[in-house]
Formats: C-alpha cells, structure tokens, sequence
C-alpha cells in the first residue's frame, strides 16, 4: 500500500511541471512563451534521461559510501518493488531541475538549457539528494553514526529545502548571472526597470497547481520514508498554513514597500504567488517535525524573506530572475533549512527521524530545536548542510555556465532577443501576432510604451 | 489506510480552488482579472486562518453541544490522526467561501472581502456544519437522537448541498445585493446587458478542473464518514451521471430560451460549464443515497433549476452575478437537499447513514425518500434545514456586508471601477496593454462596441 | 483497497478530458475556441450516457459471449463493488471519444458531434473493448482458450493502445476524412498551408495534464486488473521514460526536417508536446510487460512513427487533422501493439497476464516477445488485434459519417467557417471581440497575413 501512495504522491510531484510551465509561461512577455514552455517540456524529459541513467543510482544506489552510490544505474538490478521509489524521486529530480528554466528565461540557448538539464540531474542534485536522504549519506538524519560529525544529529531537510529548492535555486543564480540580466532590465543608471509577463491568469494557475503538488511533495515524502499516515497528516497541514502564511506576508511586506516608495498602495499578485511559494518551500524541510502553530510563523517568515531576498538579488547582486526563482527557491530553501534546525519539536522528531534515538530508545541527547529549548546541535547540522550545498552547487554551476558563456553556446543574440525566441527560435509565436510585440525590455502594464 | 484516502481527496477539493479561480478569471472582463484571481487566492490563505483559529474547533470539537463545538481551536489537543479530518474538512469551508469571490466580482474591496473570508470560514460556516455533519449537530443524520425533532431522521447532506453551497451561495447573494450591480449592468430602463468574460478558455478549464476535484469533495465524503469504497464508488459514478445530465439539461433550455427570445439557437458554452456544475451541486448531498438512474434525474433537473434560478436573480431580484454562482451554488445547493429527501433509497440509506436504524437493526421507519415510498420525513428535515440555513446565513450576511456598505469599505470608486481595478489596484493589467481595455459594461463580444 | 485505487485512477483519467479540452482550445484558431471546448465538454458528458446506458454492459456485462457482453446495461444488477470499475471504464471511454473531437475541429457540426459520442460510447468502443479486456473476448490474453486462434496467446493491450487509442485516432480519420479539410487548408495546387492554433500555451497545458493523468490510464490499469503495486509502479516508470524518449525523438527529427526543407532549425513546440503523447501512446499497450530500456526505445520509435504519420496524413491522404490526433493515436496505438508483441519480456509477462502459463504452471511456449527471443506468437496476435480493429472501426464510422454527410449534417456553412463558429454559433467569440480575427485559413503567426 505504501507503494500505491508513494506512486500518487509522485504523480502530484509530476504534476508541478505543468505548474512550473504555467507560472514560466504567464511571467515571460508573450514573445517567449513557446521557448520557456518547451524549456520546461524538455528539462522533464532529459531529466528522465538523466535520473534514469546516472541519478537514481547515484543518489539511491544499494551499493553506496557517504558520498554517491555506485549502482542501479539505468535501473540494473533494481528490484521492482522500489520503482515507485524511483518515480517518486524523479519527480523531485525533475522539480529541482526546472526551478532554472525560469531564472534564465527570455534570453538562453536551448542547447545549453537541455545540456544543464542533463548534467543537473545526472550528477550535481544526486550527489546532494545522497548526502541527506540516503542512509549512507554524510549528512543524513535518518541513520545516526556513533561517531559523526554532527554529535548523534545530522541535517533535517524531510522533503527537500536543501536537496531540491537550494540546488534548484542555486542553479538558477549561477545561471542567471553568467547569462546577464535581459536587454533593458536595467537603464543606463543601473536602475532596474519592471519587465511584467504577459499573463497574471497562467502564472497564479501555476502557483495553484504547485501548491497542489506540493501536497505530494511534503506528505508524500512521509509516506516514503516512514510509512505513517500521521505524519503525512501533520505534513499537509503545515504544508497548507504555511502557504497562506507566506502569501500573507509576502503581500503585507510588498504593500508596505510600494507605499514607501510610490505612495500608492499595490495589491501585487505576483508577489502574494511567489509568497505562497516561498511559504512553501519554507516548511518543506521540517513539515514533519514541527508543530502547526511553527508552521505559521516559518511561513510567515518565509515570506519576508522572498521579498527581502528578492531586493537583494535585484538590487544588490544585479542579477536579473524573471521568476524571482533564485528568492523564493534558494533563499527560502535556506531558510527552511534554518527553520527546522530552529523548530524541530522533541516527539514530532522522533516519529519521523527514529534514528535520532540511542540503543535505548531514549533521544541522544536534547537534539531537537533550540525555540523548543533544544541544545543548538540541529542548528549546527543546517549550517553544515547549507554550507555544504552553497559550496558544491556553485562549485559546479558557475563553471559551468561560464564554461558555455565562453564557447558562445550561453546566450542568444541580440537582436533575437529583442525580437523575441518564438520567431527566432520556434517558427512564430505562441499567439496570433497581433497580440505579441517585440521590443527591448517589456510589455505596456503600468503604463509604460514598448521600446521598438 | 482511511487517513491516507482522506488526505488525497482533500488535495482534490483543494484543487479546486484553481478551478473556482480559473472560472473567476475568465468570467470577469480582462481589466479585473489579477483583482479576481487575487481574491481566489487570498481567501484560500485567509480561510486557512480562520479555520486553524476557530472554525475546525467550532464545527468538530470534541466538547459541544447541539449548536456548535468548545473545544480544539487553532488544533489544541487535537490528536494526529485527525489532522486528516482537519484538512479534508479545511478544503471544504475553502470552497464555500471562495463561491462569494464570483458573485461580488469587478467591483468590490479587497479589504471588505478578506474580512468577510475570514468571518465566514471562523464562525457562519463551521456553525452549519457542526449543525449537520457533527455528531452531536441538532440537524445530523449521522447520529438519531430518540426524542428529537425529527422524528429519527435528519438532514441528508451527504457532501454539503447546504453545508458548503448554499452557505457560499447564499453569502453571495448577500454580498452581490448588497455591493449592488456592476457600472452598466443594467441599461436606463433596467434592462440587463451582457458583459461577457474575457476568456471562455479559462473559465472552462475551471470547470473542467472543478469538476474533478468533486471527486474528491463527494467520494471523498464517503471515506472520511464511512470508511467504505462501495460507497465511494457509487458516489463516484452519481457524480458523473449527475454533471453529464446538468450539462446537457442546462444547454437545452438555454437554446431553447435564446431561440423564443431571439430567434437564433446559441450554443452556449459558459451556460453548459455552468450546467455541469450546477448538476454536481445537486448531487452533492444525495451521492451516496440514491440510485444511478436518480442521479441522472437529480442533475437533469439541476440544469433547469440553475438557469431558472440565473434569470430570476438578474431579471426579479435585479441582482448581478458575474458567475451566476447564486444560482449554481444556492438554489441548485437547495434543490439538491429536496432531492436527497426525496430520492434516498432505503438500502443505500442504511449504508452510509447507520445511525437511522434502530435499536433491533430495523429501520426505524420508511425514513427514505417518499419518491422511493418513504414517509416524507426526509424531505421535512430537509425543509427544516433549508429554512434553517437560509436563516442563519442571511441573518449573518445581509447586515456583515449592509455594515461595510455603511462605512464605505465595500465598493471600489465608479472611477476606478471604470478603469478596471488591475490598474487602479494592482499596478497593472493581467496581460499586455493594448488586450485590456478600460470601459463601464464589458467587453465587445457579439458585436457591441465598447462604452468608453 | 484495490477499489480506491480504482477510483482515483479513474479521476486521474477523467482529468484528462481536461487535458485534451485545453490542447484543442491551444490548437485551434481563437474564432473557434468556444465551439471545440463546448465539443470537449459535451462528449464527456453524452460519452456518460452512452457508457452507461449501453456501453458498459456489451463491454462487461456478466452474462457475455466472445463478440460482446449482454447485461448491465444501465447499471442494473450490477453489485456495488463493480461501480468503481464502471468509473474507470467509463473514463477510459471517454478519452476514445475525445480524441476525435480536434480531428474534426473548426469545420463540423455540433449535431452530428454529439451523435458520433453517444455512437461511439454506445458501441464501437465497448465491442472492442470486450474483445480484448473481457475474459471472454475473443482475442483476449487474460483468459487463454485450450483451442483459440492464438496458439495459447493474445493481444497484449495492457492500457488500451487498440482499445483506446486505435478506435479514437481510427475515428478522427473516418471523420476528417469525410468531413474534408478546413477551408484554405490545401491551397490551389494542393499544397498544404500551416493553420497555427491561437495560443501554444493552453496547447502545453494540455499535454501536461494529459501526461499527468497517464499516470492513471497506465499503472491504473494495473491495479485494475492485477492488483499489484509492482506492476503499477513498473508502468509508472516506463510512461515517463517513454514519454521522454517520444518528445525527444519527434522534436529531433522535425529540426531535421524543417532544416532540410527551409533551412532553418525549427524548435516546434506543439511538435514536441505531441511526440510526448506520442510516447505515452506508445507504451500504453506494453507498460505493464517491457523493462525500461524498451520503453526507451518504444517511446523513442514511437516519435518517429508521429512524425512520419502527421506527413503521410497530410501529405498523402490529403486529410486535414488540425491536432495530429490521427497520427498521435491512430498510427502510434499501431506501433504500441506491435511494440508490445515485440518487446514483452517473459518475467513481465507472467506478472500481468497470469493466463499466459498452462496448468502446470509453464508458459505454454515462447509466447514472449521476438525481440526478447520469443517465438512471434505474440506479434501474430498483435497483428490480427489491429486488423481487427481497423475492419471494425473503419467499417462503422467511414459509413457513419458519410451518412451524416449525405443528408447535410456533418459540416458548417462556408460563411460560418469563415466566420468563425464562436460568432455563428455561440454568441459571440471566447475572448474580446478585438483579439480574435475572422479568416480563412488561420492566424497570422509566422508572418502571414489573414486573407479576409
């Protein structure tokens, strides 16, 4: 039965494709649609690829150490009875793969894009996937190891803020800067000038359908892994409060920012989407061990920190993210990680990590967060934990895509740009042309006119 | 195993608050739509809320009397093993509060709609479902008490005919009465005009995805109550039978309306999506009652009831509804209480209803539909609830929002109303520019112009 | 348990008329987007009738012969732990009428439309259902007969390439070929002119909730019929390797194509969604009996097949197909059939097709696959399921719709073609009146101008 759950929950986890596709599709201008939808059609099928041949055995393999496994690759000698377990986790492959789609849009080379899909999956998301879910793993919390670094702990990340939204989101920010910001994003004073995409209705669907997925993604990592209904049920409640709270605050923050910088008071959509996200990803590594009460607050929080890290990424770092993926995947991915070394309850901890317990059966030691009065160990695992993917993802990413920059394979030209991918790219638009334009940096909301 | 089935039905009524919201969308003109895909959103978020706060614990409490429950607000002391109850039934009190985002849509205040979000999924709607679907509700069926008004029965609301539709549509008809009608929704004379949506695509893809997620919301209802999957399953196959007649009754009538009013017979597309639903509200609180061949009868009368429903509330009450949600939701919501005390067959009532055996096994009474041969019974509890309900929410509703009309929180500026609330609001429009425009009465679809 | 899991498959393939509304409402031109997803919506809800009334009991009626069931028509005396079984069933039916309805798309009558869903619902689909998934069906390979045509074999058609596929794709030819192509399709010479849908991205929408609700219409199947979570989760696997493997495939050999005949590398975005579904058609009649690496190479072959298909229809039988339904279901449920009498790995085999062994428990020869070593029993079975179902699907429709033809109900007035069917028919467009144009061969993507 376990198997029956773990396939829908995949199935759910699958589904944020098309969430992920919808939300690129509506945030692009119109003149991009086509080429970030099959951006994000294609990062699902090499992903396939890449998981089938490489990832899962990498990161799932029985035969393993504490860094990578070393088997089923392309599912040799795989037992069918843990084909669900590799669906469910290509499902989560493929989430932290199209999280970049959306950081580089409306300005990368489809070759490069389909080469990054491959090489995500295949070898730098795995590797971290085996670090924490595996129970080789180095970082891992699910086996404890008498004589480990991290003192009977190791890194709570139940469903993924580390191993899927940091990696994802990390990705992004290293695309994202290797590939420079689009034409006209910024003026000529460095200012940053608003690029709206071209439909609010197909991105807030996106938001909808993720926000359903993730009902897969959080509950249905319980189901995985410890085969209790209770669990999944706490899961998708805080996975729900959450959410709201992220929108909530997300907006809250938002509003109070537009009134102090324009005086007017803005309603962002967008901005309470992306909350919802970012609420999301916030609770995805401690959905399991924390109480529904922390939920709220760990959405709550999550939500000022999509808008702060947005500014940041903005504003600071002058990277230029269409989707605000890098804020909502990566920052929140953070601090999720942060949030459940914080709020980690005693009970909930056990039911879910029961290797957090001693020969007998008594906790370690007071290893659970340290709001609930816990001794700080968890919070030091995190630590390790984001450092530890901070270093391996950029590591890998920014050589990567400076590596494709300097071949000449990163970005589009110029002038296709500024004409838009679909006529240069995919033999016209995606809609009737009259109602898609070409222009440097955007479409008219707000009032602005079109650059041509 | 019962926990884990509950948990996937909730995603699935979950869902549908992206269909609700999808249908919003492409119902409204093109210059409201982030106005209403936001207020889709943020009631989800403010319903969370105010169900973890009060409502969970008023309608499900363990302490309660007859009229509401005492206890387990904001989940204290609530067990795990009913989280899964707390987000199947979190999805359901979503549902009948976003109804009121269609009905009140294209002129109404962010602030006054959030408020009410949270007033209704806090007090007006956990109150009628304690009512009905708690053990200890003066209305249930779930539990007979010897002596009571009812002579053995009780209301028959499977899935919430009154609990969820007609407390969400009744809301509406409070809201869109008293916000009054859209600028040129009726002429000088009172005449109504057509403003049709700006997408038939996207509404219909909301009813496309309401449609299944009410197999979350009706057999669903059987696994969170009875535990049995024959009953899930017949609910499963009314639920189909009952949207498919509602479709196809509701697109007769309405061709045969268009063709004595105009002459022309219109095939129309938003009425047969409506008619879908409208037959899937009927069905609601008989899914695990009645017979299949009932079910095709009960959802071909709901397309009637709906389209004679939508002209009386424009053409009598001159009430306007951009969704025709009161109609779909309240009446239909109504006719589906009278045809589950109608229709209800003694056998299958057995089943899902257990309670209304007595002491010796046998049923107390013919307590089934008098269609069948029953007593007439059913129906007088249905009528009693009905009356109750439309009591208690228009007792609520009618003064909450007559209160913010007195205070001037309820309706947006003509002006801003005119320009389109995305722009005067959301810092600008859903989609580009120039496939927006501004205007008092709609849209150019059919041929008219735009008033300017 | 198996009946929940029934049910929720069930949805998962009800959610797919979702899909195929939104990849219709994508694929064709904006004046005739209400008119395809009123079809899409109907036939869902005439397929309801048609299932229920009839098909369901010739399909699966108790009481039964080789050629066809003879009971349960209308549900009657059916046990209530089958109707979850009928749910299932009766989506998979309604998936086979759909796929029709983009064939004919934007120049067929609603009225001989709705006839063909309740014709097909009612008898040409349920017949062949019952040939090859009843256990008395003639060329089924659930139940072996001592004596049988096949030598101790069957049809392997695990999910329904023939039963589904096969009849819904064979139906989209009969109909657009009689119906005959849009106007200006086919310009003076015969040459075939592009007619680009109006929005790429409703069209990707679709093919992702079709992809997502595969999940249901293939491991479903398992569960259906086996039981077994294994299996299940075996075809969950292989529908996304082959899913990939197709969407690959197809997109690399329309840049080859496109790059041979323009010059210009083309990233055909529609092409690419299609060669996922391409895919997933392919595995659909072996996900339960292949090891991954063939459905690799099935699904791979199997974009090929659509591309290569979509050219001969276009180009040699001169048949307008505004979706490619014909080559996506028609062509591609051929090639699963064959890949299934190919590929079936013995092991596999055993695991779903129980019957495939004689009393002593050993398969009754080498009736696996060819490619696997078997020795050729299997394809020979293959092959005669798609004569068969050629013989008997072409036989009913082509009269059936050249009788519609003859007496004047198959297709529109060139006016309203022209027109636009949204305007002729529906009273007025999807969208504002401003963003659709009327026109005889289609939009202006690529460059074009409308010919007005």
């Amino acid at each position: 039965m376990d198997a029956f759950f773990v396939l829908f929950s995949g199935y759910l986890v699958f589904f944020m494709q098309c969430g992920f596709c919808m939300l690129c599709a509506g945030s692009v201008r119109g003149k991009n649609a086509k080429n970030v939808i099959l951006k994000n059609l294609l990062d699902t099928c090499f992903g396939a690829l890449g998981w089938y041949v490489m990832g899962y055995g990498l990161a799932f393999g029985e035969t393993a150490n504490e860094f990578l496994g070393e088997s089923s690759f392309a599912l040799r000698d795989v037992p069918h009875r843990v084909y669900s377990n590799w669906m469910f986790q290509y499902a989560f492959a493929a989430t932290a793969t199209t999280i970049v789609s959306g950081a580089v849009a409306e300005r990368t080379k489809f070759e490069a894009y389909l080469v990054y899909a491959f090489f995500l999956t295949s070898w730098v998301y795995p590797v971290v996937a085996h670090w924490i879910w595996a129970h080789t793993g180095w970082l891992t919390a699910f086996k404890v190891f008498s004589a480990d670094l991290f003192n009977g702990t190791g890194v709570i990340d139940f469903a993924g803020c580390g191993v899927v939204h940091m990696v994802g989101g990390l990705s992004g920010l290293a695309g994202a800067w290797m590939v420079g910001p689009r034409l006209g994003r910024f003026d000529a004073d460095g200012k940053p000038r608003e690029i709206p995409g071209h439909s609010a209705s197909l991105a807030l669907l996106g938001v909808f359908i993720l926000w359903f997925g993730w009902y897969g993604f959080n509950p249905g990592s319980a189901l995985a892994i410890v085969g209790a209904s209770d669990v999944a049920a706490l899961c998708a409640v805080n996975t729900t409060l959450a959410a709201s709270a992220g929108s909530i605050s997300a907006l809250l923050l938002s509003m109070i920012i537009s009134y102090y910088v324009s005086g007017n008071i803005v309603w962002d959509v967008i901005g309470a989407g992306n909350g919802a996200l970012a609420g999301l990803v916030s609770i995805t590594a401690s959905c399991s061990v924390v109480q529904p009460w922390a939920a709220l607050i760990i959405g709550f929080i999550g939500g000022f920190v999509y808008v702060a890290s947005s500014n940041f990424v903005l504003h600071v770092l002058k990277v230029d993210d269409p989707l605000d993926a890098i804020a909502v995947h990566a920052f929140c991915g953070m601090w999720g990680l942060v949030a459940a070394g914080s709020f980690a309850d005693d009970a909930l901890l056990r039911s879910s990590y029961p290797a957090l317990l001693d020969d007998s059966n008594q906790p370690v030691s007071r290893n659970y967060g340290w709001v609930m009065g816990g001794d700080g160990k968890l919070l030091v695992s995190a630590v390790t934990g984001i450092v530890a993917i901070l270093g391996w993802v950029l590591f890998h990413m920014v050589p990567f895509f400076a590596g494709l920059k300097l071949v000449g394979l990163l970005r589009v030209l110029p002038e296709q740009e500024h004409e838009g991918l679909d006529i240069s790219h995919h033999g016209g638009s995606a809609y009737p042309k009259e109602m898609v334009r070409s222009g440097s940096w955007g479409s008219a909301h707000g009032g602005e006119a079109y650059i041509k």
